[in-house]
């Protein structure tokens, strides 16, 4: 079985259909007209308070690198397109202009991430990588946010990739946990690619190997300085605490014994053992590492029984947000130029009213009370509004419409950041710590009841009046045409 | 921001903690001892009756790539390894022997899905890139042939690109469904690399972008052939369908009218009415698709209420495997070379039972009634056991041994075929459409009650006397051991 394409660019990683509407955009000769689209999310994944974004950095290579290769077009000529078609296509890149968050932004539902002003053509045939990259990364740096909610200041290390769904899903993974606040990684790809600390000692198979645990724990200690030793092989406190605590002793100060990991068992009772035995034989600095299947929930209650862990590794649960495995990002056309180079507001109408989309060219700015320097909610106004010029802000529900206060002595920080303009890269991605530290410092402007892992508090998302009314207007209108075609 | 290493090798796609191991072996001079490892899960996803095996071209390919780039290793080198521990890894490639089930094969709980004999460094990093692919893959081509049990013969089709866990889960998720029965994808680049046929039409962008339904599709028909029309942007009954048939019937012979797709709102009210539309207007033929968050429960639900739905579109439940996004297959040690060059049998105890190891090389067959044609159940025999020889082959249950059955007039078909000896590749790799014809032909070898969504019966997989009696042999004597030591 040989393959006649070369995996030589990832312009194809998109949906057929959007190829074929490019199609028909190309011979009705609209594929230029610059159309707006924006990508949000409706609804917070793990009933979370917030989300982190994560992403960009993806995005901004695979833009940059958006041309059909020459296998791409031979592909398509094999499955039937015209050479005129292909011709055009040859000729693409991203010549359009992105706004977006930048990654370790918090991010809630119905706020646009990143806000795509393109050809049309281009902006279509981009969607679908666009949403397969932020919508991963964002439910990841999400879910590590939230287990280091409650692992505090604990170190904790993102250990998932044998239970990734596939390569790019572990190391984009690795990083989106670092985003999130994880220390570090032991994907040593990831660690290569981003620059993300790693780490990692040894596993049960070591000990197989060598028979025995104070063998194999001995051979490491010999060919390594920082240890941790793996003790729950054959019996965790019979057999695997003792002889960590009797090659710790044998090889005094040639060793850095950083402590004992835990992987099976019942993790409060073992911890609380073997701490004991730990500190009886003088090594009270020695910490104890956990994994095991652990995630938000379990730690919480691990911590509730008193366990000693110091340390904590988290693998399948994060790697693949398991209880919520997917992030629902869309990615909606907002406004379009028309016959007449004007540009339109654009809706999209739904018998699920969470499914109607938002018209029009929108800013978004979180409004930071300049007194607690907490925020007070996002704000989502019309391109031209300049909310940060009002003294006195309206904020009010847009669905619960009541729900409505008055804020003052605020800022208004506009959230999103030039990225590309005109197809040129007019943003410098910054270091992946630069990254993790605005994260989190993002989360110290807002209010506790954000952040809790159990019942959070909703955080508001506010539409400008205007904005609010020009959605309405257009959901009129729209009605208003289906009723008369009947 | 610039990187200072390219990503132009996946070896380091490993945990440190194999890196670190295999130092501690090469310092030690045990490196190259013969080892034996087996890969295989203990538990079935989603309560179903069997796996569907996928992820050995994957594999295959990243083992004949297996070499540490000069990258690679001036990262290792920057993260404090010794020069002469990477020149020993400089000159590393992968020199084992692989077995390893065909993809399409049905796989079940403790039975070897592939074994590797190898030195043991080789074997160690490569253990958690095998297991990032084949716990992804085989994931998702036992839920697209779980999804494929409701569908039946209705095409079925992967849409789930845009919510997948990054980009490698999109294409190998997009194959691992066609494996599983699904008839195509809508990921192009999935199909220009793997051969899958690949579909789709247009979204509502496109609907929007022409602000009607009449116009958007009669566009569309004037550019494309075959046409499925989406016809709920606005208002699927009253705009969406109507607009469908009046360019179906404008168009004529000049398009191949499809069909319509449904995306939002009641699936089964509305396409009992999209159906009554079309119907009228002499569209007979004319299919209904339906696309949003469906999965074989909604399905099943769909049908149930009579829904006349003929193309089923499966995006986020499938492409992550929503309802259990990851397989715990792991990679144990079962055997080793001694000092004395002679192997021997290797095993893990824990706490868990489940988790203990079958230690010994092993065969797996499956054991097929001449006379129904069907399986009997799967049989793990040690390697130099010959059951197909057995005129009554005697099969018990592991753990609750009293369950137990002679089966005679049997054929044992051996499921590991060779696919590295020394290194070299001795397996051809088959085209995709013979991987999925060969997983529906494993599906007629198996009994209806296994092959239920809800409650399917435990199929058999069974120790032979001797393998079972070696396990329990050696569990007795580390007990022992670790009784002695304290």
């Amino acid at each position: 079985m040989t393959y006649p394409f070369p995996d030589d660019s990832l312009t194809l990683h998109t949906d057929k259909y959007q190829i074929n509407m490019v199609e028909t955009y190309w011979r009705d000769n609209i594929h230029n007209r610059k159309a707006v689209f924006e990508a949000y999310f409706r609804k917070l994944p793990f009933s979370n308070g917030y989300a982190v974004f994560a992403g960009l950095e993806r995005v901004v290579r695979y833009l940059e690198q958006f041309r059909f290769s020459d296998s791409d077009l031979d592909y398509l000529k094999e499955d039937g397109y015209s050479d005129e078609f292909l011709a055009y296509l040859k000729g693409l890149s991203f010549t359009g202009t992105l706004a977006s968050m930048r990654e370790g932004e918090l991010v809630f539902p119905n706020e646009p991430i990143l806000r795509v002003e393109a050809p049309l053509a281009e902006a279509q045939l981009i969607e679908t990588a666009l949403l397969n990259i932020i919508n991963y990364q964002t439910l990841i740096a999400t879910k590590a946010s939230r287990v280091k909610q409650v692992t505090g200041n604990a170190l904790t290390m993102e250990f998932g990739t044998r239970r990734a769904q596939e390569m790019d899903a572990a190391i984009w993974g690795a990083r989106a946990a670092y985003v999130g606040g994880f220390e570090s990684t032991s994907n040593v790809r990831a660690g290569k690619l981003f620059g993300i600390p790693t780490v990692g000692t040894h596993a049960h198979a070591m000990v197989q190997a060598y028979s025995d645990d104070y063998t194999a724990f001995r051979k490491y200690a010999e060919t390594h300085t920082d240890c941790v030793f793996l003790v729950d092989t054959y019996d965790t406190l019979k057999s695997g605490v003792p002889a960590a605590i009797r090659v710790a002793s044998e090889m005094g100060d040639r060793i850095s014994f950083k402590g004992i990991r835990l992987d099976s068992g019942d993790l409060a009772y073992l911890s609380k053992e073997a701490r004991k035995l730990l500190d009886e034989a003088g090594f009270t600095d020695a910490k104890i590492y956990a994994t095991n299947d652990l995630d938000e929930a379990t730690i919480l209650n691990l911590k509730m029984q008193g366990a000693r862990i110091d340390v904590w590794g988290i693998g399948t649960k994060l790697i693949t947000a398991y209880d919520q495995p997917a992030l629902g990002a869309v990615y909606k056309l907002i406004a379009i130029e028309d016959e007449n180079g004007k540009m339109k507001d654009t809706i999209k109408i739904s018998a699920n009213p969470e499914k109607i989309t938002t018209p029009g060219l929108k800013r978004v700015y979180r409004i930071i009370n300049k007194g607690s320097g907490k925020s007070e909610g996002d704000y989502i106004a019309l391109a031209h509004e300049r909310p940060q010029d009002e003294e006195h802000l309206k904020m009010f529900h847009p669905v619960h419409t009541y729900i409505a206060k008055f804020v003052a002595n605020f800022e208004a920080r506009e959230l999103h950041k030039p990225i590309f303009e005109s197809g040129k890269l007019v943003y410098e991605l910054p270091p992946i710590q630069q990254i993790q530290s605005f994260a989190r410092d993002n989360l110290n402007q807002l209010w506790d009841e954000y952040k809790r892992t159990l019942n959070a508090e909703e955080y508001p998302v506010d539409l400008s009046q205007e904005c609010w009314n020009n959605k309405m207007a257009m959901i009129e209108e729209v009605k208003k045409k289906v009723v008369q075609k009947k």
